[in-house]
């Protein structure tokens, strides 16, 4: 999963990443997104919008470019009227996810070419799906809690959008900072149960909102998706940072349970994604004026580094460990991570 | 796929087949559903019903059970009135399946069990789905063409109910006695792209309602459903019985086309499904007072049945080929077969 060949980092530390001619990646499928550049310096230092363009086009945008797709993307990320009032009617309670696989679903309905299987067609409905999953996500969480969805504005990116649509006030600089590295992480996920689905799906011929509908589906489960959800319900149980050693000697030291978002199946030494995020969710958490929940994070996650058992077995704090920081701080619901 | 056990037969011509012990199937996760029965036993004798309680307990159901399972199927074929309301709204031009996949999912937030994963709340979720999946077919033919839907009626068993449901009267016995064999035969459809596309969301640990969407999507693509669909496009191209001849002539010898729902990739001889098929289509046809779709078919199964191409190659008219005539005259919109 770490990329193998080194980038030609030039541009990295702006924000429009340098384009490169660099071509040496990894034949597999799911190294696509790389094109030469590691994963980590992307999350770093390029916007959610350049990742996608360059999963798309397989080279990074100039800055014209990115400038027209970043806006493009933000135009087409409205959802219809006639979707946000099919949100308006559903139960409050309703599970988040699979609100927005109906979502999604319901979009299909809307969409022009929603059965017009051509390429281009295609990359006009993963434009248009993967704002408009933005926008839905954050109508849900106003929806749910009795408020007006709001629509995009397009003058913001994808993330700057999000944190808007959230909150309906103008962005933070470390909540955007924060939400685009999120989202740059999640660009890249490989093969994996989603992804799988959606390609069973598509082999058959179907069209594309019914395999990103199945890939909800098969996010939604816990042993997939969820995974930072539950590390987060594990920091609202131990509730203040001073409760961190007691509930680590209660259930782990004691062996009773695992530490959610610690470890990982394929990653055994410390994931440079994670370092990443748990910078970037200390600034978020310093800007909101609470810090309490990254601070109950760091408390456990520095346990679990000095402890024989985590240490012995290269269990380190993963990607979605401090991605729950991420959202919760960014007031999503939990159900919606 | 042909069952490798032959039937203890006894009650099988009458319409709650007979209990058996025999438990000498082949140990083939598809073939659990033979559970001793030859399908085409099952096809000729059995309601659809007698067939999910032989798939969901792995033996038939006694006199009583029957009539128990087929009213529980019955009261809970009902959609919650949110679910109609939803679909009133949707575009009359939405793709069919695609309105089925957004009602699945709709119907999970309705559904109080939708996030219980126990085996006992799939079980009800199972029987549940059964029937809404029936009432929503039949209410998207009656909603998409400007009329009210029907809700299923507790005296009726399945295929009482579809028809009923979709054409506003009393069933007629050729019409109940057609649709139940082709539900029989749907039944029936071991590991393919939907199966395998809701065991994969189902792994993930997702819900039965997303694992049930995920599939609707893939069994939408035209590699995988749609067959008969395409079938009777063809029928409807040849228009006439009289026509039959020459477009034999200057489609199929000429190579430039293959008939649609002849052929199959796993029988390579005469599907005994598919004769039953025939004679419920004929009759289904006679009942009607309209046979000209079901001459058109016969007439060019008999063409391709006296042509050495086909006879060479074992080239036989497949279950999807009559099941066309079934549903085009049972009135429901092509773009729902």
């Amino acid at each position: 999963m770490s990329a193998t060949v080194e980038v030609v980092s030039k541009g990295l530390d702006n924000v429009v990443v340098a384009e490169s001619k660099t071509s040496l990646v990894n034949g597999h499928d799911g190294k696509l997104i790389y094109s030469g550049y590691k994963i980590e310096d992307l999350a770093a230092n390029a916007l959610f919008e350049e990742v996608v363009y360059l999963l798309w086009n397989n080279r990074l945008p100039n800055k014209a470019e990115l400038e027209t797709f970043t806006q493009d993307l933000a135009t087409h990320a409205v959802l219809p009227i006639e979707v946000i009032q099919h949100m308006r009617q559903l139960p409050r309670t309703a599970n988040a996810m699979a609100v927005l696989r109906s979502v999604v679903s319901l979009l299909g309905h809307y969409d022009a070419d929603s059965e017009d299987m051509s390429v281009e067609a295609v990359r006009r409905k993963s434009l248009r799906l993967t704002g408009q999953i933005t926008t839905a996500c954050a109508a849900w969480a106003r929806i749910s809690s009795g408020n007006d969805p709001l629509a995009p504005r397009a003058d913001y990116n994808l993330a700057e959008n999000f944190v808007y649509m959230l909150t309906g006030r103008d962005p933070e600089e470390a909540e955007v900072d924060a939400f685009n590295v999120y989202m740059v992480l999640l660009a890249e996920h490989g093969m994996n149960a989603s992804t799988f689905t959606s390609r069973v799906v598509t082999a058959t011929g179907a069209d594309y909102h019914s395999a990103i509908v199945a890939a909800i589906g098969a996010l939604k489960g816990p042993s997939h998706g969820g995974a930072n959800a539950e590390a987060m319900m594990q920091f609202l149980e131990i509730a203040d940072p001073h409760n961190v050693d007691k509930w680590f000697q209660e259930n782990i030291k004691s062996g009773k349970r695992r530490i959610m978002g610690i470890g990982h199946r394929i990653y055994k030494a410390l994931d440079p994604r994670a370092q990443i995020l748990k910078e970037k969710a200390e600034a978020l958490a310093k800007n909101s004026g609470n810090s309490k929940w990254f601070e109950i994070a760091k408390r456990l996650d520095d346990m679990a580094r000095a402890d024989d058992y985590f240490i012995s077995r290269n269990l380190y704090a993963n990607v979605d460990y401090y991605s729950a920081i991420v959202l919760y701080t960014l007031r999503l619901p939990v159900d919606m991570f």
